[in-house]
């Protein structure tokens, strides 16, 4: 069996930034994400922003199987000509792990059509994040719950498209609650939204995040790449509407008289 | 009662540069439509995309409830930034019906998330249109089905994101079926694809066409706009966890040792 | 413009047996609500489970456009035929509001398919209830949450159909989250559940409350009734294929030995 | 890896009656199912109507993964307490294939909460199903279509709830339309309804029909089985406005002197 390529995407900017991150995540969260969910199954590369391409060249989307992507600060500087061949990719079928603060990223945006408003509260507060989809690949191993003793608070209403699958809902400290698990398909694609993650929060050492993001790895897995395409296509039965066309009643019509 | 303000955007391309087109549509399928559609309670203007800024000035947006959208040939030369503008209206409350070919345009990208992909054949053949939400607002007036003796085929597989409520299925004489009319939600705005409207075809002086289109104009009406913001929201109740935050633990992680 | 003929029905027993309850809705809940919400466009009746037919009789039935379910210890005693003639009127139009402990009732397990199975704690705790469809008929007035001061916790994970329409997503102040609010679509009939109303908290005098079962019964008012048939329908296109059954192929396969 | 147990369940009485069905299906149309979809990874047991509990013992019940369901003149004898057990089994992980006109069976009523309601036609015509999932399990190994010969017409408006996924679309010559193949999730368990299988065409024999039914055998094999049930849950967080609930208030307002 083929292992599955994940390319774990981070914006990689806080950590460089700012002492406090760096000392929790000195190589990148993305670094860290990926030491967590390391296994035999997965084959990993990190990319980020302030590589050329954002480390996205068209080989790499191209031998992406799941793309786990993290953003915060610097949404705007992500090029929209690489977002739309990520996008193109997922309809072929790649799966995308959107995490965080990417929920107002371009890619999460372009997949929901939606505007991913949301309200938030960084108070270092506790997440207790409940699994409503017990039997979904991407909770097994996961109890009815688990917390988290501090993290960024996001709460409701969150501006997410109905289809959205929801897999955890999360109660907050401070009287907050979100949706803040949930997937998509989009094209041949799997989609998964996963709140977790804030960048002064050590969370993405914890081990039920990083349960979820290997189970939510596997799950989206593509199970083929398929050009989408819009193909003339010939009839399939005999077409016996042709000659009968009202073409004078046709000009009648537009001449607007009769309507 | 207030009107609604409706507008109505054309590509207003096929109808200049086709003299049979042309012929079916002297002033522009827009204002076969606006004809078709005309009663008292909407006030209806026309827009089309080699106005200045496509008709769809910052005026012209912030005004319109509902925005009907006919688009083919020329998707790409639609400005991006007035993609952005009209999807973040929408966002807002803005009412949005894509019709027929409209569902490769940007704006349909952008609400469903897909790539709108479908099968075509333009073989003149007949459409049986089965209304499958006999109770919804936009069937009201309908049968159980209808027919266009003449139009493009459309048919599955159609990519279109899981949430789409479908109001409409279509049998069409070669052999194929499709998902010919659905409603979608996005951000505060509601939306509407609906299948028929070739230009080479006078369906848009069809009464049940021009039907559907006026009950999905009154359907997609604004409940109220109000502006998608991501406000950072005071605590509700109190946090007790912030000073037991590990922070030792936290450093140790970070450093990669035990993990 | 006709009125909304609305029946209440109230299982009815705590308020007769426990002296505390009986203080709080001496007339019974139904009572409290019906007072509550009564209104001009409004005809409203109260029935209860120990009437003949538990006040449910065919004219009822047939006389009602939204009927309101509120039942918790006795749901074992309401009648199958009577439930079986309430879902089919259901299937052909009318409304459905269950309230609270109705999660257990036989209708709304008949209109869910599921079991309805959820947490559950009396212990007099804050509920907070978001508003997380603000554009929705049922939240009109509302704001982006309202409070309870006590309301018996009813937590997730709700075993609840996926087509659940989320209204409200409520926070309880002993860690439980739960979706508290959704709308269904059944046959013709709209189905809202809403989760307030435990019979020791005097919640169906709360102006919220009573406010969303208010707006509940208005956007659950039938577009029209239907009986749901399953006609032997005619062929509206030529069947050519009958004669070229491949009869002997057929009995070939039935004999088991190709297959 | 242990083998799925799959119960397949038929009325049977078609085969028994009449001779055309029974030279079709001799041994019954269940038993041809068995002999088409046998697989090493399977372990096929019948059952029928007029076996003792309709060969649906607590045992059996208990001890299938996967139960399928052909059903047709004879629903209403189907026992509502063994409907009732089955339904159960469902909600804890058990998977449910119902088939054809298993459409109108009390167990698919109780699953998705409508009528079940459709048009049909006996007409032998040609029945083309489109695949609009092929990414499904379900769907693996069949193209983009696939068609039968002769199959009664099953056409819309079919009554079934909005969370039904669909997989296949089928277009009839006659010139309807059906929503062919769906699938739901209640409880903890998956359900599949395909359309294909009238008593009077060897359709059970074709290839493309039995791949769909093993297929979803696989598909809908439970993730675990687990009771549903309701706990008294304990609070999770300290709750701090037990003490002070406005008793008086309350009771004023219970009085009715203030509303």
């Amino acid at each position: 069996m083929s292992k599955i390529n994940v390319t774990i995407w981070n914006e990689f900017r806080h950590e460089k930034q700012n002492e406090g991150i760096k000392a929790i995540y000195p190589e990148g969260l993305h670094a860290a994400i990926a030491r967590g969910i390391a296994a035999d199954d997965l084959n990993i590369r990190l990319a980020s922003l302030d590589e050329p391409e954002h480390g996205l060249t068209d080989e790499v989307i191209q031998s992406t199987d799941v793309l786990i992507w993290w953003g915060h600060c610097a949404h705007a500087e992500v090029r929209d000509d690489i977002v739309a061949k990520v996008l193109k990719r997922i309809h072929e079928g790649m799966g995308l792990i959107v995490l965080h603060s990417g929920h107002f990223s371009k890619i999460f945006k372009a997949v929901t059509g939606c505007s991913g408003s949301l309200k938030w509260r960084e108070a270092g507060e506790k997440e207790r994040l409940w699994n409503i989809a017990p039997w979904h690949p991407i909770t097994q191993g996961i109890g009815e719950y688990f917390e988290l003793a501090h993290e960024e608070m996001y709460g409701e209403r969150f501006d997410i498209p109905r289809d959205a699958e929801i897999i955890f809902l999360s109660w907050f400290e401070g009287g907050n609650v979100m949706r803040s698990g949930f997937t998509l398909e989009r094209g041949y694609g799997k989609v998964f939204y996963f709140q977790p993650g804030h960048e002064s929060y050590p969370n993405f050492y914890d081990e039920n995040v990083l349960r979820v993001i290997g189970n939510a790895v596997r799950w989206a897995k593509p199970v083929f790449f398929r050009e989408m395409c819009a193909p003339c296509y010939p009839a399939l039965e005999e077409i016996r509407s042709v000659d009968t066309a009202p073409k004078a009643a046709v000009l009648q019509n537009a001449d607007g008289t009769n309507k």
